[in-house]
This record gives C-alpha cells, structure tokens and sequence, in this order.
C-alpha cells in the first residue's frame, strides 16, 4: 500500500442529498480538479409544503465547479436517484451512466422535458467498469432492489476504494435469477475499501427482508383462492420483478393482464422493449376492451398503492373511475406499504374499497409485499465483506443513520471512524484522515408549475397561514387630491363562512374608516406602507378578538 | 322470555359517530320517548381540515328531541369519547353518568369553558347500576384500558340487553389490582343478549394486547441501565398506569420526577386528588427547580409523544424549550406509539432529538409502550362469554369494522345479523327483527377559534386551495360618473415569490386593463359581478398559461 502524508491530498465527499429527512439521493466525490456524482434523485413533498409539486436538490456547488464535473453516475431507476435529471441536466449536461432498465425509465422523463436529443446517455452492464476523468474508476456490482438493474458502486480513487452500495436487499432467490453479486463484493472488501457508503432505510428492522418469491407465493394462494372473482393488484410501476410474478400468474390462472395508470404503461413499454419484462402480447388486454371479458379471466394491475388522490385506484375506490366500476365479485390486492406521510391516504382507499363490498387484501392480512431494502443482517453482511477503514451511513432519516452508525460500532467499527452527515456536508477522507471540511451549498428547491425555486420559504410559510386562517382582503380608494377615502371593501377567502351582509364585514369597514380617520391621508399618498401598517393593525385585532383567528390581511390601496 | 311480536316496538340504535374514519364517539339508544347517550367524543382535525382545532358531532337530531334525551354515560376519560361535552352539553344540560376519574378528566374542560356550575356531573362506580329513565338500566363493568376508571356498559332494555365494551384490553396483571370483571361479563352473556356493541381498534392484530406490566419492566431495565444520565418520558397524560409506574420506578432508583406539559399537570392535580394516582409529595419536582438536581436525580415526564408541534418534547428536540436543554447525558424513552397519521411528526423529533446527541428508545426498539385495546384473541374471548344475538361492530376505520364482522362470522355468527353502520344510520332492533332503519341527522361540525359550524366545506375547500397555489388580489377603482378606470392594483399571496416591481404583476395589470376596456364601465356600477367575472377569467388563464398555477383570484371593484 503506497505511503500517504498528512498532507497528502484528500477525497472530497460532498452530500447534495441522500441523508436526513427529504428522500432525494445525490452525493459528489471530488479529487483535484475533478467530480462525479452518484444519482440525482427527486423528493415529494411533504405535508408541510402545499403546493410543491417535486422537490429537487440545490446544484448551486456543482455549477460552480461545472467544468470539473465528469459525469453523473446512477445505482437505479427510482425517482429518488433519477427524478431530478431533467431538472439538472438543463444547467448541468454531462454524460449520464447506469443499466439499460435505470436509463429506460429516465428515457420518458427526458422526452417529456425535450431533452431527448441534448442528453447523453450510457448504458454500463453490471460488472462492467467505466473510467471518469483521470482519477475515477467506476465498477457496477449487481445487487438485488425492488427494481431490476439496480447496481452497488465500486469506486476506485487515487486515495482508495469508496463502496457505494445503493439501494439493495440481499435476495438468494431473485425473480431474473441475478444473485446479488456477493462473490465480487468479497473480493472487493479482501483488496481493501477506504470507505464505506452504505444504505439504511431498514436498519431498525432485524433479521433480513424477505425475498422477492415470497410475494408470488402469496398472490399464487390468493389467485386460486378467488378463481371466480376479477382481481386488481395495486403496486409501484418500477417493480418490473412484481409485474413479472403477476403476469406469470395470470397465464397460469388463464386471465389476461390489463394495466392502469401512466407510470404502469410507460415501465410496461420501456421494461418489455429491452427485455427486462417477457410476455406474449396476447397476455395483455387493453384497458378499454375488458367489458368483453368475465371476471374469471382477468387481472387489473394498477397504481395508486399509496391512496395517491389522482391515481388510478383512489379514483375507482371513490367510483369516479369511468372505465372500471368496482363491486362484490372483485379482490383488490395493495401490494405495497404505506410510505411514512401516506398511511391515512391508503387507509381511506381501503376503506371505500370495502364500502363498495370488495374484498381487499393489504399488508397487515397477508404477505403481498416485500420491501427492497437490507435489515439488519443483510447490512452486517455487506459490513462483514467489505470491512471498510471508514463508514458513512447514507439513505434513510437522521434516527436511521444514527442506528446504522451503532450497528457499525457493534461489529467493531470505533466511532472515530464512522461520520454522520446532513446535507451541505463535506467529508474529507485520505488514508490518513477522515473529518468534516467545510460545507458546501446545499440544500432544495422546491419546483411548482413551470417555476423552479420561485416558491421559497416565505411563499410556504404564507400557504401554511393561508390554510389555516385563511386570507381578508381590504381594498381602500382614496382621492388624491382632498385626501378623503371614496370607497372600502373587505372580502374573506377561507376566513369563515359569511353572508354577503354580514355584520363582520360592516363592523370590519368601521374599523378600516376609524384606522383611516386617525392617518394623513394627503400626506400618506406618497408613502402607502404606513397607511396600509395602520389598518392592517386595526383590523388584525378587531377580527382576533371576534373570532379568536388570526388571517393573512392583504391591504390595498387605489387611487380614486 | 317475554314473547315479541313483529309488530312491536324496536329499540334504535343511532350512530352519532363511533363508526367510520372520524374518530368521536357518540351512540344513542331510543326506546319510545326515552333516549339515553353513550359517550360524547372529540375528534381532531386531519390534515385536509387545515385550520380546524377540533371536530364535534352534529348533535341535531338530540336537540330536535332534546324532551326524550334522558342522560349521557361515558365508558371512560378519554377525549375522543368525552371531548365534546363542553360544546354538546351547551344545548343539551342532560345529566352526565361516569366513573370518577372519568368525570375528574372532564372537569378542567368544563371549568375552561365556564360551564363547571350548570353541568350535572355523576360518578358511578364500577359495578354499580343506574336508571335512566323508564326504559333504561345501566350497568357500568370494569374492564382494562390504557386511561383507569373504564368500563363496559351492559344495558338494559325494554327488548333486551345491549352490551357495550367501550375501549377494552384484557389485561390479567393491571397496575392498579382491578382486572376486567370477566366472571360478569359471563354472567351477563350467560342470561342473554340481545345485541353487542364492541370496539374494533386492533381488530387487524393477532394475538392478544401485552399487560401495562410489561412497560414497567421495560423501563425498569432502562433505568438500571441509564444510571448516569437524565431520563425522559414522553407519554399520554390519560394513561395513569404508566405515570403510577414511573413515577414508582423513580422512588426505586432515587430519582425525582418532574412533570411537563399542561395536560400533564392537569392530569397529576386531578388522578392524586381522587386517590387514582398515589405517590408522597418528596417523590415530585417542580421543573422550574430542577437545575439543583443532578441528571442521574431526574426523570423528566412530558407530553408530545405524537410531535405535536406546540408540545414540550417537540420544543426540547428543536432546542426551543428554555426550562431544559437536552443533550449527550440524556436518553428520552417516546413510550407511545404514532396515532395514524403522526408518524412524520414524531419521527422528525426523534431525529432531532438524536442531533443534540441524545439517546432515544422507542416503539421499534423496545417495549415501552402498549396498545389499551383489544387484539382478535381478546375480541374473540368477547365473542364467545357474551354470545349476542345480533353484533355491530364499532370503534374503527370501515375496514376495521369489516374485518370485526369476519372475525364474528368465523366464530358462527350469521352475516345477517351483523350490520356494518356509518355516522347517521339508525339501526332498529328486537328479538324479531334487526335492520337499518332511515338514517338521522348526523355528521361533525367544525370548532375553529371561538366558532362552531361557521367553517365548513367551502372555507375548508378555499383553505386547501389557498395552500395549494395561493391568491391573487385584483383591485380596481371606477370613477361611476366618467366609467373610467382610476387605478389597478395587483398583488398576491402564497403565490410565488415576487418583487415589488416584478414584470408578472405589470403584465397582469395590464391584463386586468385589457378585460375591463372590453367591458361598459359606466352599466357595470349597477351589477359588478359580470365586471369581477370577465376579469377573474382573463387573469386566470393568464396566470396559468406562464406559470401553470391556479391561484385563487379575489376581485375588488371600488367606486373612485
């Protein structure tokens, strides 16, 4: 092993995403003068940010070292590592690598925003290794997730190997028949891995997840138990492994598959043209052409298996979806789990489902899903086989990182060794050393509509204000000339149910007049804002102590 | 038995609430010109209700027979089967049945509400019968629950027994010596009944509910293994038990306990006062004074076990809590587990509290919390020691009533004599017949501020627009004689973020201009709806074509 010094120069690790609460994966090694990053995920919004329509990470530090960056590589095809590339390649087109599924659901995407054509992709086989710039190396370890093509990353450095292990599960019993390579990742950890960048969405789970077959063996009971019933399976389009099983099952039981929902048709197109899903056509039926066919002889595979409002199955479950209407002869299957912030959405499907006298069978009834993360035996495994000098826990919120970092100290790992990051942090690590730089920005911006960070803080903050209290309006025209108010209105939006006459919005204008009374109206021409300070006040505390709410007031003064 | 013909009188059964997604409990049982109340729950706001403090049922069918109502018996303290009392009880002064604590949980609520000397409180002790009227015999059972002082309800009735398990575990090692009385509960099954009312809850779950014991051994093996560091307890101010147990653990590891949060304090003054809770006022801290105490001196008992956001625990996580600071000597036990729906908010505590460094044991990684309802197998001992001629099941989502009605089926209930029930159906019962007769008047009404039922689904609809895509305002002033515009004024909230000056507001200015040039100002003074419709039109597609939002537009049209 070559001799490094103290002063040796150190590998950049730079967290643009992939650690703490907001689930969008995006990490930048740099060396010198040169960068890659590993995925570039999108987040959804949470509850806290109406309106949002995606969450994407702050690139700010890679567009500042734009001519450094040699290219963006990717574990997998889920929105969480892929989602933000459109939104990043406008400011940052660099050569993009991953397996031929990841890049095929990237593909839709791109096409969507006409990026098609400026985008340059390239597809890498696991196994295979591709060379960045002059200092990296970049080999694609086959792993098991719950989509196909998803790889670990061995990253060879000038200062050593960083293992990259993505999402994955260990899964002995693969649906393709693509063990996760365990072999090469042994011999990687033998030569010798600096550091460690590992998953840890399961880790307050024990044992090990189970394989992807058990789900199979599930829906095979539950296909012969309703041999006379029309079935629905609800589950994430990218789960090609699970359309598979069920297209399987469905030539077995002599139904026929149709599917619902863009995402199910778009990944049903992508996945069969490069082969990742093998069916005769005359396995499928169209959506629109099922009336000819008994319940017996079909199976309807949908999205909407987080109760998502828009989605195919929230829209039948409330009976608004035109094409399927939904009754007593019908199973529905979610196969899937409530992604933490969606468990109330799915649990109302559930709920209407059986309104409309379905049978429904979910997680807690049966084995119909499996996650696709490692537990704990799985991670002490790639722990075990790697043996990294050092550790950093990746994917998964702040508490999970924290367990995975104890799980490392159990297995002998000393805590010097192990660094918890949030986002904006930069690690620098050499043989020699493995500490906290400084932070580089970082952050997210939220995209709504066409704008992309134009909706900020203050804009949610004003949302959340608006939610909850609702907005009054008061408009004020005054002649400029005699300084006397020719007109007041007020009007409430999401304030509180009120007649036209109410008496509160008679005593509100008394209250604007009385606000205004005590200003120089003349005077106050020139400068509106204490005019407008003036009334707001009034009125704030007028309508607090009628009615103990505290709305937006949005003052407006004209000109007569 | 006392022979009935078809003809006779039924009993109705009236689901106030008690069944469906919104979680307040409220029955009446009616038997001729007699109607008696079982319990009056609050429920609180889910995430599409923005703005809402509390839901309240719609007690419209009992004030129209306000005559008949002859009382109102709580199973127990709970705020979801006594939390509307102050509102109910405002138009409806009945007498109010309960068990001691019961009563002491509601008290506080009804002194903040001014109403402690109007409210004809009576407690009744476990065991005990009371009459309600001509018609009715109440009798309260103990059983085990996570609050004390709960009971079952077994009454009687003109056309037999209805028996009501409110919120039930059996649990064979309570904290307080009194296990639920199941030698009655099988005498009263052994003499007949005619119809049981039991909750659903945990329905889904197998097994049976583990004893409030095993939460105390949990955090005895905390505390012997925390020596050193000061102790956190986020729990639920109700569960008495669990104070009782930690409050005892304290003595035994010579700590002293200090209370946080106002629920808790209330819930400390009201259980010692009544003997429910016993401990020596040594035992007790004020958290104003804890800084004399050493860490390893101190537990720490506080409320916000679900995140809310105004709670202590959430304040101390965000570093916002002055009286106390936590940090690497702390461990903070969250003993709960998230209601449905919490699940963000109590794990982004959890993750902050792990970023000031403390330990932190919860749901996933130790018993420290346990469930106060019924799992299958405790359902199932229900069952069968009752054995109801006919069976609704409550307390629950629909699926969870679904899944009770299985449960029944298997163990040789007939379907027909099980009804599923949502808020307002009215269920008629004799020895003869059991159907759902018309529904009632029935449904929630919104509390916000100081009102009751003036937020209702249009506010509720713009509150949830308004956090989606904000407002715009419009206002004009008109000179009436000329019908010229004097002045536009443009500005927004919750939108996007924009500057004083910003094109988008010029552009939409002229906009406004351009729709109302269309217009004859001069007529428009008479009617100005067709005025602030045209404009709305034009500035909506306006908005929307450049930035693909829909916000709500509010038009203000001003005499100059």
């Amino acid at each position: 092993m070559q001799k490094v010094n103290k002063n040796d120069p150190s590998l950049k690790v730079i967290f643009l995403g992939g650690v703490g609460e907001i689930g969008k994966n995006m990490t930048a090694l740099e060396f010198g003068d040169e960068i890659i990053v590993v995925d570039c995920g999108v987040a959804f919004p949470s509850g806290d940010m109406p309106g949002v329509d995606l969450v994407i990470p702050d690139t700010a530090y890679l567009i500042a070292n734009r001519q450094k960056v040699k290219g963006i590589v990717l574990t997998h095809g889920h929105e969480d590592h892929i989602g933000s590339l459109p939104y990043v390649l406008k400011d940052l087109n660099v050569p993009v690598y991953g397996t031929r599924l990841t890049l095929a659901l990237l593909e839709p995407k791109l096409r969507e925003h006409k990026m098609t054509d400026m985008v340059r992709l390239n597809s890498v086989k696991p196994g295979s290794v591709i060379h960045l710039g002059a200092n990296f190396k970049v080999e694609f370890v086959n792993v098991s997730h719950s989509v196909a093509g998803s790889c670990a990353l061995a990253i060879t450095t000038p200062v050593g190997v960083v293992f990259h292990t993505g999402d994955f599960k260990v899964d002995y019993t693969p649906i393709d028949g693509n063990v996760i390579d365990l072999n090469r990742i042994a011999e990687i950890g033998e030569k010798g891995v600096l550091l460690l960048l590992a998953e840890s969405t399961n880790v307050e789970r024990r044992g090990s997840t189970m394989s992807e077959a058990t789900v199979g063996a599930s829906l095979n009971a539950i296909f012969s138990d309703n041999a006379d019933r029309r079935i629905f399976i609800a589950t994430f389009a990218s789960n090609v492994h699970r359309l598979q099983q069920i297209i399987d099952l469905a030539v077995k039981y002599k139904r026929k598959v149709a599917f619902s929902g863009r995402s199910m048709l778009n990944v049903l197109d992508v996945a069969s043209k490069i082969g990742e899903l093998k069916y005769s056509k005359d396995a499928i039926v169209d959506i629109e052409k099922i009336k000819n066919l008994d319940d017996k002889e079909l199976v309807i595979v949908t999205t909407g298996s987080q109760g998502e409002p828009m989605s195919a199955l929230t829209r039948m479950a409330s009976g608004e979806f035109n094409k399927v209407k939904l009754g007593y002869n019908d199973t529905v299957i979610i196969s899937a789990s409530p992604i933490p912030g969606n468990e109330k959405m799915i649990y109302n499907v559930i709920n209407n489902l059986y309104r409309l006298g379905a049978k429904v069978i979910y997680e807690s009834l049966a084995e119909v899903h499996v996650s696709g993360h490692a537990c704990q035996n799985e991670l002490s495994l790639i722990h075990a086989l790697i043996k990294p000098k050092y550790f950093i826990p990746v994917h998964g919120e702040y508490r999970h990182l924290k367990r995975h970092a104890e799980l490392a100290m159990k297995m002998g790992m000393h805590s010097s060794n192990i660094i918890l990051c949030d986002i904006g942090n930069c690690v620098l690590v050499n043989k020699k050393q493995f500490k906290l730089g400084d932070n580089v920005t970082a952050g997210y911006l939220l995209v709504d509509g066409l704008g992309v960070g134009d909706v900020g803080s203050v804009v949610i903050r004003d949302r959340i204000h608006l939610s909850e209290d609702g907005l009054v309006c008061v408009a004020v025209s005054i002649d400029k000339a005699s300084g006397s108010v020719t007109d007041i209105d007020v009007a409430s939006k999401g304030f509180m149910f009120l007649k036209e006459n109410d008496d509160i919005i008679s005593d509100a204008k008394d209250v604007v007049m009385r606000a205004l009374e005590k200003c120089d109206l003349k005077a106050a021409v020139a400068d509106l804002n204490p005019l407008k300070n003036a009334v707001r006040k009034e009125l704030k505390n007028f309508l607090f102590k009628k009615t103990r709410r505290d709305p937006i007031i949005l003052t407006m003064i004209l000109e007569a």
